[in-house]
């Protein structure tokens, strides 16, 4: 979205991604050509050959050079709100899902959560320590501070509870629309270790992430830890549109 | 990008980015208030609060409720061309990269690999093995399979050539404008052992991708693997543009 001509790509991927989705297009029918498109939408051929390579790069379409595109899949990328339930996603491929909070502990907030959740210094945090298991399997170890806004509707949860997120936006309305998420690896710890029924030192893929409302209030910090092998995460990245960063850790190369 | 009223909220967001990396808006200075930036674009608040929310997401600006938004950063996140060359992002933050490609094979793709490249089953792939040190230290293996249009220009490389996708696009035109990223933790191998001098079973962190030329057409298959507390990737994702998703792991929950 570096321009308007950008935007303009995007405008015109996401309406052709409509019309697939809807059954415009069915799988295997063919999109119109590229100069069919770029008259229809009064956009240059630049344009159009963005938009529908963008629909390629998520497997929409054929990715075939010349022909025209075939249509290869129907279903809707899952939705934001799977990234953030792991219960909905969960149940969404057809997995069974338990939770259980382990501990709730009212802390004051470390220096990392005062900067990543903009709270003043000395602020307490309610700390969250949860494990989920995928039919029948522990998978994932959640580590997460929650703001003081935003405690009080996690205090008043079940230890069961299947899914905070959908459970804060369904009783207290406070509802994600934005995260920021870092992912790297590391080797399980031994709380990791004997949670998720490993050895200490197994690798374990983390995601952290802090969550904002609408309004970009930040809601939670969290440091998600799944077994390695269980689970990966896919990112479509553009020139138009860049979401995906490489960072250093920190202590490396001088950072 | 859901649709006009999302897109309407991405393109107010980039404006405001522009006009804080532009300087209009320097360090320290207060946006105007919701309620005039909504006059301003003829937008509805809700529409300027997810922009500014954006923003704040990104850590241009702060995220306090009601006050107006004070810019709190200027530099502009780092490039697409910084995700796709490890050198261009290295030499970015000072850091002295070698790299050196070990072995160039012609083979017959695998399934995968002609699934994901697109291309017919029998297809030869060059395959590319190259370790990537950073200050010194190695810190990425790469696996590569790249297509036959494009094979004769990596093949032409030498073999301490610092970065490939550099390399093409300046020699052969050959440039990434998309990219489909996974991203998950493994186990380190006997040879990535050796290579990256970590004990077998090391946590690595791994991202495979397939980048795309604009048009949509398949540059290459990539398995490349981080020594584990080297690298974090960082993702964006909102309710409005959701890049990220999560998947199971094949085998895993019944897939």
């Amino acid at each position: 979205m570096g321009n308007s001509a950008s935007s303009r790509y995007l405008e015109i991927a996401e309406a052709l991604r409509q019309s697939i989705l809807d059954g415009e297009y069915p799988i295997g029918a063919r999109l119109p050509s590229e100069s069919d498109l770029a008259a229809h939408w009064s956009a240059s051929r630049g344009t159009v050959r963005q938009a529908v390579g963008l629909l390629a790069s998520e497997g929409l379409i054929g990715s075939r050079q010349g022909a025209r595109r075939v249509v290869l899949r129907q279903e809707r990328r899952h939705s934001f709100q799977q990234l953030n339930s792991f219960a909905q996603w969960a149940r969404a491929m057809g997995s069974e899902v338990a939770s259980r909070i382990l501990t709730r502990t009212t802390r004051p907030a470390t220096a990392e959560e005062t900067a990543r959740l903009d709270i003043a210094p000395g602020s307490e945090v309610l700390d969250v320590l949860r494990l989920r298991h995928l039919d029948g399997e522990p998978v994932l170890v959640e580590r997460t501070a929650y703001t003081d806004w935003v405690a009080p509707a996690v205090r008043a949860l079940p230890e069961d509870c299947v899914s905070i997120m959908d459970s804060i936006a369904a009783e207290a309305g406070i509802v994600a629309h934005y995260g920021e998420h870092l992912i790297d690896a590391l080797a399980a710890g031994s709380e990791d270790a004997r949670l998720l029924r490993v050895r200490r030192g197994s690798p374990l893929l983390r995601q952290r992430y802090l969550t904002y409302t609408a309004a970009g209030r930040p809601i939670e910090w969290t440091d998600d830890r799944y077994r390695a092998g269980t689970v990966a995460f896919s990112v479509s990245n553009s020139a138009a549109a860049a979401p995906l960063e490489r960072h250093a850790a920190p202590g490396v190369a001088g950072h």
